[in-house]
């Protein structure tokens, strides 16, 4: 059996609805779809999370919640009648997101979970009352009756591992059934929201947990493209990669899914194919274990900003058991993680993402080092870019970080760091900001161009 | 006024010792004369430091003693009978061993570092002795009445900041002063050792407090090379270098001066040149803080083996704050300290010198970074080793890291890792040791070929 998940462009109308149920028409072995909440119809448009967003800020700031309220049921009266369902099912969802604006506030973050979790659930309410109409057997599965149970906070949010039992037991459902993502609830019933990634998350767990043969995962583009194309022309699509390389890849910059929606998927082995609902006849890209590589090193290139530099200097820091464990733990006493250390003889740095800098932490951060280190030099640099070259091939191909090296240097700029060595399958290039539309597309470029360009 | 140090080789018979007299007396602001123990005359020579670590030893483990001190004294007899010498003095050297080996030997480390600093204590006696009897002003020091004050072990060897005023007033002698390298005392008169570099670390401190125009370094060599001539054949010499060039090819590899032995000169600012003893009139290598470095971005490359890899692995380890910290953490209670630590996103690679692996201890290291940190995959990885290209200018050389990727890709060699970003003047690869060699000359051949190679 597969199971499928929805993205939110894939259920923002009728007709995106429709296209969903001939999807799971086609194939007789779709039988668990999981959904995310109504998306946007056109690129100004607003998603039903955000509206959601905003009407548990109106509430909690003691606004009037009236209007949002309305355009929120004003989207799902729209697809309803799109659809030609019964409106009971609007008095349904109306009656169930009333309830939820006049729950408990005592709890924010709660409250506004609470909210946000109900565009998923009506999502799914709305596509098992749909499929049921055209004839298909399906059914509306709710979270927490199918046990998917969370942790509870504050611990980052994680499925409790004896859920996959119960989970399990979705397969032998005879109807198909369209489970609401981005939400389950704790041991004690309380309701609880992935952090990132949410409905992915959702799809690859009951993914792992019904043993499916594949998962796929429904967006809005025909395949994972080899550099983002708002930076590249007409990149190249991934046919196949490894999870490894998505991982690789969604840590800088990679938008089309989160690394770490596919994790429950990777641990039980399950295939990962992202399609586009839009054009369900593409392959889209497949993301599998292992695969052959033979062909192309380098599988994507990505690029983030935002990252900044500590410098550390100290004569005869080399000589000193300790030194780096002792900065790393000043980070660690300031709450943040860093991405890379690289080391000379008497000078580290640490690369941290500069978002996790609060206003005056770094001179803090600075003078603490300096004091209680007794460093020679200390000091932050901000405004970087981390680009990431990502392939499985890569590590049995001598000389493509003198190709990469020197891509980069016939864009005139100068590589700031290099991460070369823990990870098989990447190598990094610490930037400054400025260069890494150019970067990026001179090795994309380089890796990338077609193969007439070389004869 | 210049303070001079002359290593072994260069007081290793009377015929080298009268080099030295030629040098001292050709440049009346040589004043200050650091001496090692006399050295090797043949490749096949036992130094006298060794003669006397092998006399102590035997004194340790209750072996005769008389042939290791017969052996040391005729090569004072040598000396001092090539040199035309009174033999009284050598009646003094031998009293004076005599009292060293009949001393408590109840702090065996001790004993034997009473015994290794005999050797430059004599080799200042006779130095003195000899340029006196040039006709020059000229007396033995002693680092006890000039406070060459040393802190108390069992911290690593340093000089009192305090010794430096009394050190200062050396400058006032009116004869020469010629001083024994590599020992100094503790404030309670114990005789104590520099660990490593020693008669260099003395020269340098000695031109430190009396604010040296010129620290001159006489060895057996021209000149420093840029690269190993054991490995490259006929490397070009460094004419001119940093402070910070030198320290950074002293850590891979380069023997000429010890890392930390430039450390006083390098505080007080003193430049150093590094001259042969057995050809003066080469201009020899200059050590400065600054210099113009407009002409070539490399100015040397080392290259050394014996370096082993910790891998450690565990998915989601970049949203655990802490994880490099508490990994550092393990390896500084083993007491081992790191080089180098490059991380991906999921792992982490930390280098270190195999050296201070016990036996057994890296099955330890990966069980409890196993189980402490519940990582997926741990182990070890040896043999491997590190090449380094300095230069000032590399910094602002565009495309270098490129060029020298490229080279090792025409070796066919891998590279393991790179560690670019933090020092500004040196550019790190980790490679497999049997690839080093042909690493190491193709670089070479790279940054180095004679100029009419690429007309």
């Amino acid at each position: 059996m597969k199971v499928c998940k929805f993205g939110g462009t894939s259920l923002a109308s009728a007709q995106q609805i429709k296209k969903v149920a001939n999807i799971i028409t086609a194939d007789t072995s779709r039988r668990i779809v999981v959904v995310s909440a109504p998306g946007k119809r056109f690129d100004t448009d607003i998603k039903i999370t955000d509206h959601l967003i905003s009407l548990a800020d109106a509430a909690l700031s003691g606004n009037d919640t009236s209007s949002g309220f309305r355009q929120i049921m004003e989207r799902y009266e729209e697809i309803i009648s799109g659809l030609g369902l019964e409106s009971s099912l609007l008095n349904d969802i109306e009656e169930d997101l009333y309830n939820r604006l006049h729950s408990s506030r005592k709890d924010a973050g709660l409250f506004t979970d609470t909210l946000k979790a109900s565009g998923e659930d009506a999502s799914a309410k709305l596509v098992a009352a749909y499929l049921t109409a055209t004839g298909l057997s399906a059914q509306y599965c709710n979270p927490k009756d199918a046990g998917l149970l969370l942790n509870d906070p504050p611990a980052y949010p994680q499925l409790l591992p004896e859920a996959y039992g119960r989970l399990a037991a979705l397969k032998d459902n005879e109807a198909i059934c369209v489970f609401p993502g981005f939400f389950g609830f704790t041991a004690s019933g309380v309701l609880r929201t992935f952090n990132r990634g949410g409905s992915d998350i959702t799809g690859a767990i009951l993914a792992a947990a019904v043993k499916a043969e594949l998962y796929e995962n429904f967006t809005d583009v025909d395949s994972v493209f080899a550099a983002n194309p708002r930076v590249v022309d007409q990149p190249v699509s991934i046919s196949h990669m490894t999870y490894r390389e998505m991982r690789e890849l969604s840590y800088a910059g990679f938008a089309v899914l989160h690394d770490e929606a596919l994790m429950p998927a990777f641990r039980a082995a399950v295939p990962v194919c992202i399609k586009n609902t839009n054009n369900p006849e593409a392959p889209g890209t497949m993301i599998t274990a292992e695969r052959d590589f033979s062909e192309q090193p380098v599988t994507g290139i990505s690029a983030d900003s935002g990252f900044s530099t500590l410098y550390v200097s100290k004569y005869l820091m080399n000589r000193e058991i300790g030194f780096g464990r002792k900065l790393l733990q000043i980070l660690e006493e300031e709450q943040i993680s860093y991405e890379h250390a690289p080391s000379g003889i008497d000078d580290l740095s640490v690369i941290i993402r500069s978002h996790q800098l609060k206003p005056g932490q770094d001179a803090r951060i600075v003078e603490r080092v300096k004091t209680e280190l007794a460093a020679d030099d200390v000091h932050f640099r901000h405004d970087f870019s981390m680009v990431v070259l990502v392939g499985e091939g890569m590590r049995h191909t001598t000389g493509l970080t003198a190709r990469a090296a020197a891509a980069i240097a016939r864009t005139g700029a100068n590589i700031e760091m290099i991460n070369q060595g823990s990870s098989e399958v990447s190598l990094v290039f610490g930037i400054l900001k400025h260069d890494e539309t150019r970067v990026l597309r001179e090795l994309y470029q380089e890796f990338f161009a077609p193969v007439y360009a070389e004869l």
